[in-house]
């Protein structure tokens, strides 16, 4: 049985981590959705924009499969960078599509949890004030489309490095943001906050970095596990960076490690050749 | 109004050519889908995979722009590798994920092409012999659901390359696909072929190298223009590759590509902020 998880929300749920930062992630238990279609996961998983890169949900995803040793996970990539939550209301193009992407994805998986983040774009006393509501809309309905009325729901706070960066005049309001989210998770059934207390960004001030994401994922897990808010970093997650590297790649995993490779055309035929031979020798 | 074409097919649709071998394509009249919206198109368009590259589509847009002079092309990038005639059944994810994206591109654009590449999966004398038969069902149904009875269908043939590369054993029968592929063009309504004649593959000898791909898009596009079957490489098509580097850029699109660097973290906050305000100065 494979399980799924939809990835909603703006550009620190797609992704903008370096990849340069942070060990890749690969692992033939984790899939991710191409034109409805489920494929060993690489990333950038969301992409939405060309420079995407590490998000939160390849750590998620790794410390789902730590658990669960036996199963398969599928990410469904949905997150938009710089979206509102009006950009997301009922019947727009944002919601139709990855109501549409999630239930292709039903067709061969369980849809099993919705991970969101979104809030740097409500960062006003204005717009965070109609965050409840307008994200309740959003909420029931995506439960109501997909036939999943309680689906857990895990939401992600906004990083406190927000205020200090090159557009920190634009974030100055965040807190209200995160009580806001905070608040719906405390009001609403199945749905579970995360803290990004403590994690840091990119040199923009807006997007997480990659280690922060894999950190960022691992809280994600911990809420959608325990069924439970979190709210102080967790004991050990520093590493998160390190969450899949322990484990031996299988052959397939090597192989695709391999293929994405040469394809690209980073590798020659001559050392594609060679190291496929010694892949296939060896198992 | 903004004009869209549907990219359906397996690789060389979706592109495999190295983007270090030719010059970006910037230009902000020509927009990719992602998630329901358009953005500035960016290379790779079609990422079905981690190695996706250069394809013909974008060779394709910008021949368009040069004839369209103030209007805008959306491309819909829906191909995905290695799929055959019958993972592209009607009903089928792949059928269904690409007429819903480009019913959500009609909601804002007219969809005035399709662009289909595909057919190595088809090279031998059994699975060729059912091409006609099967896509003829795929198009009527493309047709269909999508309410353009008499859109124009590109179908481009497959490289003479296909049997020197180190998978060319498999390919041994492409003549007899690219027979059917013609043969299709004459006998249905609004269909064209193209061929691939004198182009090139990638050292995997499978997928066409970038140059090909941009003159493989003018050949499409002198088909789209002209409504009529391309069976000889153009006068002047090596030119392809620099289609669109003697236009200046415009201010959106020197930002596009220096916020592209920045977030992607391959320039630093200093160097962007320098070269932001130069942009800005300038204009």
């Amino acid at each position: 049985m494979r399980h799924s998880f939809l990835m909603v929300g703006q550009s620190n749920m797609a992704g903008r981590g370096f990849l340069k930062d942070v060990p890749p992630i690969c692992n033939e238990r984790i899939k991710m959705l191409r034109n409805g279609r489920w494929q060993i996961m690489t990333e950038p998983i969301n992409y939405d924009r060309p420079f995407s890169g590490v998000g939160l949900a390849a750590s998620f995803a790794a410390a789902w499969c730590k658990k669960n040793k036996n199963e398969e996970i599928g990410l469904i990539p949905c997150a938009d960078g710089g979206t509102s939550l009006d950009d997301w209301a009922v019947e727009g193009v944002l919601f139709d599509h990855a109501v549409f992407q999630a239930k292709i994805a039903q067709r061969t998986s369980m849809l099993d949890g919705i991970l969101w983040h979104q809030g740097e774009n409500e960062c006003s006393p204005e717009r965070s004030s109609r965050y409840h509501e307008k994200f309740l809309l959003i909420v029931e309905a995506f439960r109501r489309e997909l036939s999943v009325p309680d689906i857990p729901l895990i939401m992600g706070g906004l990083g406190d490095y927000l205020c200090s960066g090159m557009f920190g005049e634009y974030f100055q309001e965040y807190p209200l943001v995160n009580k806001e989210l905070e608040n719906f998770s405390n009001t609403q059934e199945n749905c579970y906050f995360v803290t990004a207390s403590a994690l840091q960004a990119n040199p923009d001030g807006i997007h997480m970095n990659a280690v922060s994401q894999r950190i960022f994922g691992l809280r994600y897990f911990e809420a959608f596990d325990k069924l439970q808010n979190i709210l102080e970093p967790l004991k050990g997650e520093n590493s998160a960076v390190n969450i899949d590297c322990e484990r031996p790649l299988s052959k397939t995993e090597r192989i695709t490690l391999l293929e994405n490779k040469f394809v690209k055309g980073d590798l020659s035929l001559e050392a594609y050749q060679a190291q496929l031979a010694k892949i296939n020798s060896q198992m």
